[in-house]
Order: C-alpha cells, then structure tokens, then sequence
C-alpha cells in the first residue's frame, strides 16, 4: 500500500516538482480477548508500525511466532476496528479473540507484553500524542544547508564507520554542522539504536545546537527516526533511503526538513525545502 | 564490534572457506532505578536488540527520546552489570539511577514499558530461553537446495513485490519450494511484520510442509528473523544482506542453514552447508 506525495526531486543539476509513491507506515494495535477463569478478558497486547493491508495474517504470524498461541485454531476471530483514517479509510486496531484459553500462554501475555517501546507510540494515534507532549517545533527556517552538504554527508559518514566496511551489516547516525562537517556519530545493527547512541552521545557531551546542525543516517527513514530527530528539536534530517508516509507526516507537521534517496548526484526534498540551497 | 566467523563463500563458481568479520548482536536489558514516595525502585524497562558498545550513551539517549526524563542530568549514574559473555566479555544488562523523581515521568514508565515485544527475548539471555521453550529441530540434511535456486530467490521475491518497484521502501519474506517456486510472498516497511505476515498467511491456508521448503527476504538478517523461521520448524533461511552474529549463532544451533549476501554470482553459507549443492 502506497501513498503520492508531491516532493522536489534533486537531479541533472536541477530541482523539479514531481509526485512520488511511498510506502504507507501506521500504528496498529494489537489487542487480544481471552477467557481466563469463566470471565471475558480484553487486553492490549502490543503497537507495531506497519504497512497496512494483511493485518489479520500479520496478528496470525505474530502470536503465533511470539508463542501465545500454540496452533492457529486457538484464534476464533479476528477483527479490525476503530476510526477509518486516511486516504484508504485504513483501521488501526485490531482484535484477535481466542477460543481455547487452555492452549493459551496467559502469563506470557502479562509478563511481557503492554506495548511495544521502541517507537514510542501510546495507545492513541502517534501524531495526536505527540502533539501534546511537543512544547517546542525546531526553527523552520534554520540552518540552511548546500546541496554539496547534502550529496556528501553519507559519503563522510560511511568513511567514519569503523564498522561497516568490515561486515556490511552496521547503520550509523551522524550530527553534522550545517556546513557539512562530522561532529559525532554512533553505530549499531539497530538503526534506532545507532540514533539514541548519538543523541545520548550529544547531551552528554552538551554538543548540541539545533541552528546549525543537522543530522544524517544510513538506510531508510522511517517515524520513529523522525521522532527522535523531533524531540532535539533538529530541523534537517538526511537518509539514504526511502521514507515512510508517516515519516514525511510528522516532518511535514513540524517544519522539519526530510531528504532521502541521497545519490552522488541526486536526492529527494520530501518536506521544508527551504532550508536547502541549491543554487 | 565485530567477531570472526568461519563460512563458505560461493563466488567464481566454486566454494571457499574463508573468515568473514560479522557484526556483534546481544540483547540489552536496560532497567531504571528511581525513588517513589520515599522508596526506592529497580524496575525492567525494555530488551533492545543492540551492538555492545556505547551502551551508556544508548541509555541516555532512549531515556530521553522516548521522553522518561526530562533532561540528561536526571541521570545519576549509569552502571553496567551481568555475566560477562563471549568473546569480547560483553555485559548483558545495565542499570540507569535516576537523581531527581519530579523530572521523571512514572506512571510512562509503568504504563508504556515492560519488554520489548518485537524481539521475542523475554529477560533471559534469548538463546537459553529458545531452548526451553523449542521442542523440535528443523531437519538437518532437508530439503535440499541448489546454488542456482539461491542465487535466483531474492530475484523472484523482488519480481513479486507489487511495492518495491514503486516505493523502493518495502521489505518482502517469501516462501519458496525448494526447488525454487515462489508460493506465498508478504510485504511491509518492517522487516519482522513482512515475515509476521508470511508465516501468518501460511498457517492460515495450511501450506507449511518444511521438509520442502525454504524462506527468503529482503534486507538484512538479524536475530529475530531467524527466531521466527526457527518457531515454524523452517530449516533454510536466505537473505540478500548481512546476518549479525546472534541470527548465526541461533541458526547454527538448530541446524538452520542461514545465507546472506545473495548476489548475482555469489553467496555466503553461514551455517549447516550440507542442505546447498553446489555442483
């Protein structure tokens, strides 16, 4: 499932408006109804950040990989539900009721599940929660940065990595000055990882200062690295790959600047493009 | 972090044994200790699947992106503690006090935190708790598979994205008979929801036979993916990236034959070479 979105797309030395396709990102809850002890039990269970469509096989495969169910005949039903959003009316909740509490690994589900932490989604839509908890937007106007800085800032952090050019199998994040030099960067096979290393690296090294810097990751970009570049209040944010649709949503909601698909001589400005120069 | 590992290389049309640099993957456990009306409390916050490295900048980082404090001088001290393991005597947990109760935001780390579902590690070191949980081994000598069916599998995979070609932003899971049909494939922005949904579509139209078949993805293979393959009795894992150490050291205990870097002309065999023939 995909989404058109008008984007300034940097190439043969010039920009050009243009409509490009990208992968729809949304938050589904899983919930899940159970018996236990005679009484009807409804409980949330875990918020994955998910391309929509084939949601009831993706409920199927996760409780049954995540060994809460033992065979598929446990699952009675399954339900989407909840407000119709989007351009595809797309339900970002569903329901899985089960019908043998027997086979059922209840403490399992109380132990280790409530919801998934690692993209800081909570219950409500994400873009409504943090709405709330956002007190400041980064400067919409600030820094400015060259194409050149754009085009090269992969290239330098690729050459800073220790670790990939060994295994080919590390991300990196990197916070550049807004003129294109490396102050700080951080690996790891997780790429949110690699981010909340170089932001904790930052604010222990009180590093940070939002106006003139920006920062760069390998791979693609998708919300919830968005979201940990928004709550530092850093205005530009460059990838190399693509961008999800709620990526772009959340940048595009608070002025920050999102580039992908960064080449040697091509990029795409998905939102904010005035803070890049390009003449 | 890197360690060596011993595979075979399939390139100029034989096989090689060589020493390939892989990097490391180890879950993290990261808890909290905070004072609540006068008591103090130690509580698990999350697992995060990580590189060692950086661990305490990694803490900082995800203590404020995902909004518990406020600031990094809520931290007191950081402190990492644990058996230490393999070869680079890693420590598997670390402990972050926090000085300052009025700054932290509580009832967040009580409602939104326990563990991190995604990953399937559920306090124990992730290897240990497979094995008790796994009764049975996928078949180590089956199916079998040749060096052609492997180097054309991501091909196929791609030719059967509806996505890709259009977004460039969308990982795939397929699964394939063995002698290289492609016969249900599922796509998502998250590598782990596309094999989620996968194995869910399978076990929905009862089309799992293991002794025949094999799995394969885009991107890259970590720890979780081939957890997800091992919960279904699948014993050939492909992908077209780099596998991170923990995904080989799983596969290699359940006789799991994992390859990555499928290119044109070449593969790598990280573990259980006698399932490929190459001749």
């Amino acid at each position: 499932m995909n989404s058109k979105y008008k984007i300034l797309k940097f190439s043969s030395k010039k920009l050009k408006n243009i409509e490009d396709l990208v992968s729809i990102e949304e938050p589904l809850e899983i919930s899940l109804k159970f018996k236990e002890n005679d009484n009807w039990i409804t409980q949330s269970l875990s918020i994955t950040m998910r391309t929509p469509g084939n949601d009831e096989d993706l409920v199927r495969g996760f409780l049954f990989n995540e060994q809460i169910i033992e065979n598929i005949s446990d699952i009675d039903s399954i339900e989407s539900f909840g407000d119709k959003v989007g351009q595809y009316n797309i339900q970002n909740k569903i329901l899985a009721t089960l019908n043998n509490a027997q086979n059922i690994n209840i403490s399992k589900i109380k132990r280790n599940f409530l919801t998934n932490s690692s993209c800081g989604v909570c219950g409500k839509s994400s873009l409504e929660s943090l709405e709330i908890i956002k007190k400041n937007k980064p400067d919409p106007s600030k820094p400015q940065i060259t194409k050149d800085t754009i085009i090269q800032s992969p290239y330098i952090l690729r050459k800073s990595q220790s670790e990939f050019s060994k295994t080919g199998g590390i991300h990196a994040s990197g916070l550049f000055s807004s003129d294109g030099k490396l102050l700080s960067s951080r690996e790891d096979v997780g790429r949110h990882n690699a981010l909340d290393k170089l932001i904790g690296c930052i604010l222990k090294n009180n590093q940070l200062n939002v106006k003139n810097q920006f920062i760069a990751c390998s791979g693609r970009l998708n919300f919830e690295l968005v979201q940990k570049v928004l709550m530092n209040n850093i205005g530009i944010m460059i990838g190399v790959g693509a961008p999800t649709s709620l990526a772009i949503d959340l940048a595009n909601k608070f002025d920050i600047t999102l580039i992908g698909f960064v080449k040697k001589d091509s990029f795409n400005i998905y939102t904010n493009d005035q803070k890049v120069i390009v003449n």
